[in-house]
């Protein structure tokens, strides 16, 4: 186990919240004021549950949340003018039983970091361990004093698994001290912030079925009202006191939204108890009580049977097999290391058991987005998931291929053929009540076929490609000949879609779209000819499989000669010009301040859309378009989606300017890190946290992965580092092999660290890879393009903060609280 | 004053509910499945006041009204998701007091034509008289048999008047009854349809102020939550008995959201007993509550001094002086007729005294469309009000001059210059809560130049222009210099904005929109040259003017060379066709049936857009364009709005169609005699109403007035008829002159019934008129071009009932009540 709470003194980071730590997040001190972004960061999840976190003792609290894979409410829809196939209801991540409450009382006082003193507060995200710990030392209103120190976990490996131990020791005098730990449901944020969607709107969205407290056994049972959904916790608890330590008492008690589990225990100085919790959770939406309740039970019974410190050990073995196909090194940025591997801890966390559900925007950290899947999980998430956790791939995209009757009959609805993925969903049905930026991104549909045809490629998993990609391949393809037309100039384009850009909407011919259509399609038609057997029951006829073929290899892409470059959609570099010069820095986002109907109209850019094209279909344009392109997007791109730096990095990275890409990566890996842009409270960004990835693999790294064809597919590397970082190693899973990849400033270094022999690119040349030797390339030095321009105020490196705003120095002598925007609550006591 | 109900006997028409008389709409019997429509139909209004034709006793209603322009409440929009500049409230119209409710008790029975056997039942709007009458005989389940007459009226003269006489004859036997007559606050509509918007949302919106009852005179006042509106309503009484009536009790009586004054009478067969009744209603947004009561007192006691009698009178002759200018006959249709002389009469209503406010898009004959103004007034009202009673666009334009600081804020939240004016309304915010359909179809803003325009041309009113036309031109130009920009090619572009075709948005480059906008740039500079001194309070210089014109100059028109046709916007050639052959009859609407999604981005045509351009903007187009684009535009429109027909009767007249022309304006003119797309009930398509007498006049008689600039401007004139109409006359006021226009199949014959010399032109050559003698001239036989197709199930002539479906003949012997679908409500006595 990696404890990463006694490590080395910490490097000073230039932000606040976190010092830098090559393996965990440490927050040193406690800040009220970035409470709730916190409980984000450190949240401890596997995909089926998240807990966010928050304090043991409930509060304060930002943001509480406990979370379960598909666990959601109906919320009805309000249109001002209602048009035909608007989804009447959309899907919100419910708050489902917490189960992390352990509230202390202290002679009396209820343990409360707003009163007494808190002389020392840590809480630490192991990435190692799997767990977050907290150590604190707080001396009550009555001068008693006490150090807490908790360790809690979300299973890796027991889906349905949250582990809790939770110490409280005397420190110089005598003390009574009354633990309440509890089950809660229905617990609501403490304030409504201007939070549109979230779970503000769906309080009580639990009604109570059961509840029971049996000896140190606690369970609660609620359903959805409008979903119908049945969910339950169960608790067991263990009380153990330290040497000397007699008389505890304990006793139970429920009612229908809470149930307690109370021990009292009189502890002398140095004296300790430690109070071990673990929750179950299980819901159904088609199961009853009595089955619930089972499973309930057997999980439990599965948990106690391993008992908490196995599953801390099995926690540790399941991340030491994780980082060995995981794990990014970087010399020389000390917070860029620490980001990647935050970042692919929370993949990890976001996805690990998240079998029959999609992965959402924010996994399970929050209700930002009202908990719902995206495009982004196939087009960022799972291309990392595919290189370093293949079967996270396979489940995501078994969801989607779960979700396709409900996909089928949208595109119904909309007068189209095939399937049409929903915008966002929970569970399947189009969730997106503003179909300009919903609905009509119909690329969600060739992002999803485009991480198939990733996924198998990559994995050789020949079962998933017959038994689901050619059923998603073959309807995404259906889909878009319905939505395409040919023509009078004989290609075939697709008109009034909405693009990735989110300043942009219901263009022609979005130049992204289109190319990833065309990999849909050549994807379709080859694997209908591959898996015949498999298109049988889907009726693919050789004519069809040859429409499909003539109309990807005519396909429209615009391209202004005139500037030479591609316009994002047709017409897009004749748009009026928006007016950076007059924009002030306050007034990003844009669209914050400014209608849509502006936005959409001028060339402002929100996100790379272009320059993601030119990343995922590179293959479509020479480098001289690459570069051209980027410099002409550079200047009417502000990034105001946190979806857009790494893309820039990847692009800036390839066509030679290698500095700028680490700005971008930089900017973007910190991003929930540092709250950048102060809505990390309500989940974090989790397709951005892949983008770190992608943006040093991919952008430093230099790998592209094609394929088109299953014949044609390859690996290749044109890496390339900036000044600042003398070398980046990374490791990546490739048809049952391990690569290990070290980039350094002169040569790239291969190695298949298990696996058969491999072929792969280095720049123009093939390099034979086995297990007997790393080998070594050099790497073409490239010539640098004048450095781009971006608009007014939207340089990369926003976020960054003074150096003299350092962090591990207490706020104040003597107090580990800071506090420095909101009023003192009534009851906090004086000084030390 | 001229009473229709004692007239000729009527033509049969081949739809049920009204005859067919020139001067009048019949309804011969009472037809519970159209008592909303009808309610709409036989409105009786001034533009200040509007009562919808529900019956006397106030049940069995459809959907019950009285409004007063200007009293709305607001409502709060909720969108799914909110952009920025979207707004948070619309307004909404609201039913106000009702003061027609008069109830009656025949020996106890409550007089309700469900109940009992209606022996007769005859409703009568007369367009002579400006008045509502009704004949009834019934006899109640006691069998007591008598005859109610009554007469409505809202004063065309008397602003805030409503007037009433109501009389009650005893039949074959005596006996006893009671009127109740009263003032009613938040009434509601029966039952619930599936209406959005309307007043459901907005049930009690009325506070109750005060309330009294003294001798025969009520008073309710009320207030309206939201929106803080002060109105108030005051009715007078008298009771007149017939020879031999005596013994007549009258008591009054008032509750907060009621007032009532009975009278009882015992009646021997023969004898009568008639009640008077006259209202009068204000309101204020800003004056208190002793100010309104004697507004209330002095308005009704200049009624009360006037009279009933009087009142009637003054109607007739208001009227009698509206159709010596306003008058069309048309020879050979009677339908036709009815219908044109149908449509002035209710534009009157919706004008005659609406200063001060502006007239909504269903007048105030119904809470469709939440009552709001749109475009369609200045585009399509103002055009008829012009030509037949200035005086009404000059009241209309100058409310949408005293809305210009909204509309100059609404331009600022936009990031834009000038003034933005809303898309719709009711007292001057923008409250369309779907920015795509409404905020952006910025035309609205030309639309007003181009009523200022023609407005100041028609009539030399150069004080209107010199204190708020200038204004409007100027702050609307501005809009366009900031909304347009200068392309690469040097030609001046608008992206991204909607144009009046529904069932597209956001295009580029939009035909009609860019032309309306020439026409105001140059309006703007032509006026700000010529009122200097206008202009100076707002800062216009000679620069600006010159950028104006060169923008004017350089306005970009697109044009497809290939198909020798003009796409509606750029792009609008090469989107995909719709599926017309794979549409139903049944799926039209097509947006009650297909999402917006595919209607914008296909070749689909809700309402001519391309083709208004054609007519408004003729100078702009060859005879030869105008043929090529109206022959591709009938291919794909579709008239799912009333706005359609006249515009492509019009275009379909002067490309050499008649006979087409003929078709649509049929279809136009009896859509809500005939209710043609059952939505009549929520109001009547006042625009649409007058499309009638612009497809007459603009369409067969020719009329053209060009006015882009004050020197050339003229009337131009270039008659054609179809086959089945011999002839057409028409009047029109212009500068100071009435003229008359009879076109007859070979000549048209020019008059100048009153006023100075005047040169107009005939096809290609000058006539001078004056008040000597008529002018002949021979009409031009014009080729016929090939005849258009319209899309599968969307030729002309809809609503067209066959011809056993006939009126007149009671629906079942001894029983003038029709009820078909509805279910018999359960205390329905039988028969005779």
């Amino acid at each position: 186990m990696h404890c990463a709470l006694r490590g080395k003194s910490p490097t000073v980071t230039t932000e606040k919240t976190f010092t830098v730590d090559p393996w965990c997040l440490r927050e040193p001190e406690f800040d009220l004021d970035v409470l709730a972004s916190t409980e984000a960061v450190l949240t401890v999840a596997n995909g089926n549950l998240g807990v966010r976190g928050t304090l043991d003792e409930g509060e304060p609290v930002g943001h509480p949340g406990t979370y379960l894979a598909g666990v959601h409410e109906l919320r009805t829809m309000v249109y001002t003018e209602t048009g035909n196939g608007d989804p009447e209801a959309t899907e919100t991540l419910v708050n489902t039983i917490d189960g992390t409450v352990v509230r202390l009382l202290v002679d009396g006082h209820p343990l409360d970091v707003r009163t007494g003193t808190l002389r020392q507060h840590e809480r630490v995200l192991d990435f190692r361990a799997g767990t977050l710990e907290r150590r604190l030392r707080w001396r009550s209103p009555g001068d008693r004093c006490v150090e807490v120190t908790s360790t809690r976990l979300v299973s890796l490996d027991q889906r349905g698994v949250f582990a809790l131990r939770y110490t409280v020791r005397a420190l110089d005098q005598p003390v009574e001290v009354v633990l309440q730990s509890g089950l809660v449901a229905n617990v609501r944020k403490p304030h409504l912030p201007d939070d549109p969607g979230g779970e503000d709107l769906l309080a009580h969205a639990l009604q109570a079925v059961e509840h029971g407290a049996v000896g140190s056994r606690l369970t609660l049972m609620h359903r959805t009202d409008r979903a119908e959904l049945l969910v339950g916790a169960t608790a067991e608890h263990e009380v153990e006191g330290s040497a000397g330590v007699s008389d505890l008492e304990s006793s139970g008690e429920a009612d229908p939204d809470q149930a307690r589990f109370s021990v009292r225990a009189r502890l002398e100085p140095g004296e300790s108890v430690t109070l071990t919790k673990l929750v179950a959770y299980a819901w159904s939406g088609i199961r009853g009580v009595p089955a619930l309740r089972d499973e309930l039970a057997s999980m439990l019974a599965v948990a106690s049977n391993i008992g908490f410190d196995e599953l801390v050990a099995h926690q540790c073995e399941i991340l030491d097999d994780y980082w060995e196909s995981a794990d990014v090194e970087v010399a020389g940025d000390d917070e860029l290391q620490q980001a990647v591997r935050f970042a692919l801890f929370h993949i990890l966390q976001a996805a690990a058991r998240a079998e029959g559900h999609g992965i959402a925007g924010k996994a399970l950290t929050g209700t930002g987005d009202e908990g719902h899947v995206f495009w982004d999980t196939e087009t960022f998430v799972l291309q990392v998931a595919t290189a370093v956790r293949p079967e996270v791939t396979r489940h995501a995209l078994a969801w989607r291929h779960a979700t396709l009757e409900q996909a089928r009959a949208r595109a119904h609805t909309l007068d189209l053929k095939g399937a049409a993925f929903p915008w966002r969903t929970i569970t399947g049905p189009e969730c997106s009540g503003y179909w300009p930026a919903g609905t009509a991104a119909f690329h969600i549909n060739a992002d999803i076929a485009d991480a198939v045809l990733r996924y198998v490629d990559a994995t050789d998993d020949e079962q998933f490609a017959r038994e689901a990609g050619v059923e998603l391949l073959v309807e995404t393809a259906r889909l878009w000949m319905s939505l395409g037309h040919w023509g009078r100039d004989e290609r075939f384009h697709v008109f009034g879609v909405t693009g990735p850009d989110e300043y942009s909407a219901l263009g022609d011919d979005n130049v992204y779209t289109n190319l990833m259509m065309q990999r849909n399609l050549r994807g379709a038609a080859g694997w209908a000819r591959a898996y015949r057997e498999s298109t049988e029951p889907l009726e693919v006829t050789p004519d069809e499989i040859e429409r499909w073929e003539r109309a990807a290899d005519a396909v429209f892409v615009p391209y202004d000669e005139e500037l030479g470059v591609h316009p994002q959609h047709a017409g897009f570099t004749d748009q009026p010009q928006w007016d950076f010069a007059g924009t002030a820095e306050e007034q990003y986002p844009l669209h914050s301040f400014f209608p849509y109907l502006q936005l959409y109209r001028k060339q402002v850019v929100k996100q790379a859309d272009l320059v993601l094209a030119l990343f995922l279909r590179g293959d479509a344009f020479t480098d001289e378009e690459k570069a051209r392109d980027l410099d002409y997007y550079e200047r009417v791109t502000v990034r105001d989606s946190s979806l857009s730096a790494c893309c820039q990095a990847i692009i800036a990275a390839e066509v030679g300017l290698p500095n700028l890409a680490h700005q971008y990566i930089v900017e973007s890996a910190l991003a929930d890190i540092r709250d950048a842009e102060h809505d990390s409270s309500d989940g974090l960004h989790v397709a951005a946290l892949a983008g770190t990835w992608l943006a040093l693999v991919c952008g430093f790294g230099g790998l592209r992965h094609t394929y088109s064809g299953r014949v044609d597919a390859q690996l290749s590397f044109r890496p390339t580092l900036p000044e600042e970082l003398p070398r980046l190693r990374y490791r990546l899973l490739f048809r049952g092999r391990l690569l290990r990849v070290t980039v350094e400033r002169e040569s790239t270094t291969y190695e298949v660290v298990r696996g058969e022999p491999l072929t792969v690119r280095h720049e123009r040349d093939d390099v034979e890879l086995s297990t007997e030797a790393p080998v070594s390339r050099s790497n073409t030095l490239r010539p640098e393009p004048p450095m781009p321009t971006q608009p007014e105020t939207r340089a990369p490196g926003r976020g960054t903060l003074p150096d003299d705003s350092s962090p591990g120095a207490p706020a104040s002598a003597g107090s580990f609280l800071r506090r420095t925007s909101r009023a003192d609550p009534e009851d906090a006591s004086g000084g030390d």
